[in-house]
């Protein structure tokens, strides 16, 4: 399988639809012409990445929103993809039958059709207006959690796990889509430079991105491929460093730039096997009953209290008396 | 607080407890005069990492356990601790009094007290004799699965979880620490260039060691300390690269040598909590409810079907018909 990553670059609050649509397709042909099975679009592919902006009445962000999947702006993509037979990923601000809000990715088969939806669980931010921050991250706000689990799909013969952005800081994300047997994790992220509160250094955004995949990918056994929108959006900076990692953690194809670029990698799903019937054979290493807490807790708590035979005196209590 | 890691160098079948204890505190003189509140030792500390020897008879391996904590021959370094004012980790082979083998670690506060013990869960390798290879890894043969889960214990005021070696490469362990409020992370390993089955390229293993350290460090917003025993034992090999790994996910230690070294931290704990407030605050960003198959399934199993609004022709089908 060869998978490539498609990083877009900034795109402004003036970019209509169609113009976002065009550069997405242009890309698609790029990795098509390269031969790559599946193409990897960032998150919140089709506008800026509006959570930053702060509207009073909510309802004003639904332009950012699609009502159907494709629309008529969409569906150029999804014709061009089946035509050049090329699967994709790709991430937009879903409004759902039910009028309900989510960060929505999904996946797209090589004949055009959607075979995989997944919702995004972790929304980062807040839910509040911040005052005297130069963005607002307001996610919680304009989506609501998830309602989907983490799904593992069909595309094309190979299982491949989704999820969005800030999804991939958390280990419980690969855990459950290994555990479905996924051999690709595919995402697309919006990191910004600037989060509201407190500031880790520029260095470190970088690092934690790729600290997160690289673990995320050696410790499931499968391949992770992420990618970036980038650069500047109105002004506002975001990382880049769309990335292709291996089950080994390491580091195959990255972006150099924070703009449109395309990576491309050969995907040895072997490679994925090797690990998970070794150090990372779950059946014969996992034990579940001890993970309880991970379920059984949301935040942090008291320590459990561990009964073990202790000395009845010590030896420096000894020395004491 | 100021953390000591104490790496160590190969052990040899030959050498006695009592020289390896000496060996040890010497190390923990060193700790204590670089005013370390807390050394860190390694995994199976007192002998050899036996487990790469079969013995046909299991009870062969008796004699690198302990059936008493501190025994007479380690008495002499509990005694040099609460002198010196230490606090400690070490690993050892434990024989309970119900005669159960464990590979075992346990915390020692400053007085000489044990205020916490774990018996390690994720216990590698096999149980079956291999042929043909030059070291076996049958740490399922002389050890049981632990019993007493991943405890958070209070050393002098800090909460401290632990683990051994293999466990931390498992996600599963550093949450259900964190989950507990644990602060740091100690642990010891004995990670041998050569294991049974696939190889690694060599890079590979260092690589992974530290990977697996830095991503625990960063999603679970605790420091982070592991110390090798490493170097050659009877001609066999092992990795060094003790470290302490911040909240950040960065190494703010590490040992350069394969062989006796100190390394030494000072461990700023508002840092876990800049981190634990923010990005990864669990209460405000964590999703249970979707985390079940972490501890519903023990290997993978086939995905969980999602269902979602399919639309019920996509834009490649109406053109295909």
């Amino acid at each position: 399988m060869r998978i490539a990553v498609a990083q877009v670059g900034g795109i402004q609050l003036s970019e209509t639809r169609r113009a976002v649509v065009g550069r997405l397709a242009n890309l698609l042909e790029q990795a098509a012409d390269q031969r790559a099975d599946l193409v990897v679009f960032p998150e919140l592919t089709l506008t800026t990445f509006f959570p930053r902006y702060w509207y009073d009445d909510a309802a004003e962000a639904d332009r950012f929103f699609e009502r159907s999947m494709p629309g008529d702006d969409v569906a150029p993509l999804f014709e061009l993809a089946a035509d050049r037979g090329v699967a994709f990923y790709l991430g937009y601000a879903e409004i759902d039958p039910r009028g309900r809000r989510f960060n929505t990715s999904i996946l797209v088969d090589r004949s055009g059709r959607i075979v995989g939806k997944y919702r995004k669980i972790h929304l980062p931010g807040h839910a509040e207006r911040l005052d005297d921050v130069p963005a607002q991250h307001a996610e919680k706000r304009y989506f609501e959690v998830g309602d989907l689990g983490f799904g593992v799909f069909d595309v094309d013969g190979v299982k491949v796990g989704m999820c969005l952005c800030n999804d991939r800081r958390w280990p419980e994300v690969y855990r459950c889509l290994s555990l479905q047997g996924a051999e690709v994790v595919v995402l697309g992220y919006n990191t910004p430079v600037f989060v509201p509160g407190w500031q880790e250094e520029p260095h470190a955004k970088m690092f934690t991105h790729l600290l997160s995949l690289q673990a995320g990918a050696y410790q499931n056994s499968v391949w992770v491929a992420a990618a970036a929108k980038c650069g500047y959006e109105d002004g506002h900076h975001m990382i880049g460093g769309s990335a292709i990692v291996a089950p080994s953690g390491e580091i195959v194809a990255k972006a150099r730039s924070e703009g449109e670029e395309l990576i491309v990698a050969d995907v040895d799903l072997g490679l994925s096997e090797i690990y998970r019937t070794s150090v990372f054979n779950f059946a014969a290493h996992r034990r579940p009953e001890h993970y309880r807490l991970i379920v059984d807790r949301v935040g942090r708590g008291e320590p459990v209290p561990v009964s073990f035979d202790q000395p009845p005196v010590t030896t420096a209590a000894r020395r004491d008396a």
